[in-house]
């Protein structure tokens, strides 16, 4: 392994970073299980792109007898394309009719924030100060980690993101109107410096903002200012989309919002590349009538067997039934432990986070070490948050009532040692 | 059909072309052939994604091998990343060491861009006035088919394209230096305006201008002028690439120039979703350190596996001498064809291209009807270049000489009706 850490570095360069201080080599997964190159063998909780299972045998024999077949383009006609379309746009039950299939959720939300610019005709984008959409460089203006090479361009305004701990406005119920306020003072600015707003773009869930679990009413008033603003509503659901909420389909479902236009991406096609674009049609015209827009790639036939075998696979074994059951019993379960450096546990579907701090300051570094020790102890999870000092548990669907089980034993005897 | 493509249309929505009057609908592809729905067989002479031909079954086994035994990201060792990466960078005889694997080429070229402004703190770009790179906003920029939403950025000049029949400074020997002067005076102007020059991106057989099969000395003064002014040369290698050029593995080599950065795309993986950008350490550390790249689907188990499987199959078949030899075929039999509408023919390995005039007017009209009547009698192609008439031939690379001699055929006797 040592070898081929130095070999890894030597052809992919510096700054690519692995997980964990001794980096895990794995060689096979089946469902929610992984294997290492030792044999040892982890639970996952932490990929989401397998989203129905590693190596779902349905997918890989959809992948192969296509990738037989043939894989062309979407300038042929095509039956595979159409018909996914028609199935991935029936599951939402607003006026989000049309798709554009592409390779990964950047280029889905680097269209996005093209159709909030061809529908309005201005520019200015808003997200949240912490967050994360992508790596072109379009939607690296987005994402606050690192900036953008160059700097940030002056049509992005970043607000405050809602939090649980510290609500904006100094508590829960405030939170919503307090959040509507900074994107109305965003959008003044935007209108103020010439760029105009174009739209918003937010994940209805805040996962990269450390999962915030929020009153189904919460963005209401966000969405009423972006509305009256004539912006879009841009809603990333690479991380909440296709179930894992568990109550919806959808995360912008949950919190009772319309959006303009919706990306997915990560779990579409259980980690074939594959991303997509939803609008409404008289945004998919504005889009593709300013811009003749292309992907190689985007919807081929593979693609589209791959898409659609993960579709079949969410729905003939009621993914989302078990995400919102076990997600329930997760977040229960979790919300019983007993630790003193447990701050929040919040639940969200098959999405679970723990906030960890000690004396009411972020216990990043203890966050850290709970992750490695769970790993050593053969569970695999993250963190995420502002302060990376919350526990994400974002398990492949198929999780069972069992696998939570092992995941509370395994942390609560760590945290008998840490925290 | 009919209601397949009004499906269609109302899903995808519009300006979703398909190419011929009457959309081709594909169902099945094998080796250098395409047969459509009524059972139809066409010899593909268009397409380079299913590089090593259709749905390779050397390539389909190893995505079905790797996909039934794990797909994850490159934040988990993996050996399929780094075995792929040192054979691919080995196929540079420069200092190119390193890569990132990403989704699509428009991704790649994406960030081709922003390694060229890391590496010099400008952001001045120059392509050629007659290209495209790819969909992503920032790659739009140097696209000059249709203005990118929001209109053309400041910080990028185009320089007029290279031509045969009307060469730059008036004649072909001349237009190596013209072309390089014209570079020049874009580098004025970027650094006139405060941007200064980041760096230039080429495709050095020039394929969207209307593949330029050019003295290999042609680009030098070219690349002298960008290297002088400390900009970066970024080739585009997703249309020469991969042996294509038959007499070298890169457009760049057949040229001569020795890029600071190559993307690579299409023909990759043989139409599974894989591109790349390969460079030298010290531009890769100072696009890593600037921007913590990530690429959830980049270079994943299953990427790496089938773009693995296209290079074994590339190099155990001898595709790129069979794009020698073939190509150099295809070419002196094209150029044989005695019809008065042909004003050039020109061939790059396997990439023939046939430039049709009517009496020194580009016969864009003539050479759509060409295309039409080509698939109507079984053969697939292509138009490019400036007016889009140029006939394009760029077939899968086990192309044989016997399919040389019926293209020949059935593009003489449509040429006999037409010119």
């Amino acid at each position: 392994m040592t070898d081929l850490l130095a070999r890894r570095v030597s052809v992919l360069g510096p700054n690519m970073p692995t997980f964990y201080n001794i980096p895990l080599h794995l060689i096979r997964g089946e469902g929610v299980h992984v294997w290492d190159d030792t044999g040892k063998k982890y639970l996952d909780c932490y990929n989401n792109v397998p989203h129905v299972g590693h190596c779902h045998p349905k997918v890989v024999e959809a992948i192969t007898k296509q990738a037989q077949m043939l894989n062309t383009h979407t300038r042929y006609l095509h039956e595979g394309i159409v018909t996914y379309a028609e199935r991935l746009t029936a599951k939402f039950d607003h006026d989000l009719d049309q798709l554009i299939m592409v390779c990964s959720g950047s280029e889905a939300n680097d269209i996005a924030i093209r159709m909030a610019h061809a529908a309005t005709g201005k520019t200015g984008i808003i997200s949240t100060d912490n967050t994360y959409h992508g790596n072109t460089h379009l939607v690296t203006q987005l994402s606050s980690r690192k900036p953008p090479i160059g700097g940030y361009a002056p049509f992005v305004k970043r607000v405050p993101s809602p939090d649980t701990l510290r609500p904006l406005g100094g508590s829960l119920e405030a939170q919503g109107k307090a959040f509507a306020a900074e994107i109305q003072k965003a959008i003044d600015e935007l209108n103020a410096n010439g760029h105009g707003f174009a739209g918003m773009m937010l994940c209805p869930v805040f996962a990269n903002e450390g999962l915030h679990d929020l009153d189904a009413s919460f963005l209401k008033p966000a969405a009423d200012v972006v509305r009256r603003a004539n912006g879009l509503l841009l809603c990333d659901e690479v991380q909440p989309g296709f179930g894992r909420c568990g109550s919806h389909w959808w995360g912008h479902d949950r919190m009772q919002i319309k959006p303009d236009v919706v990306t997915v991406g990560k779990p579409m096609a259980n980690g074939h590349p594959v991303a997509a674009v939803i609008t409404r049609p008289d945004i998919m015209a504005g889009f593709r009538n300013a811009f003749g827009y292309f992907n190689t790639f985007g919807g081929n036939p593979v693609s589209c067997a791959a898409a659609s075998a993960t579709l079949d696979v969410i729905e003939n074994d009621n993914l989302v039934e078990n995400a919102n059951t076990v997600g329930t019993y997760f977040a229960d379960q979790m919300s019983q432990l007993s630790h003193p450096i447990i701050a929040s546990t919040r639940g969200v579907g098959l999405f679970i986070a723990v906030e960890v701090e000690i004396d009411g300051t972020p216990a990043t570094t203890e966050a850290a070490l709970i992750v490695e020790n769970m790993k050593d102890k053969g569970i695999l999870m993250g963190r995420t948050g502002r302060n990376a000092n919350t526990l994400k548990f974002r398990p492949p669907l198929p999780f069972e009532k069992g696998h939570v089980d092992q995941v509370i034993e395994t942390l609560d005897s760590i945290l008998d040692t840490i925290g």
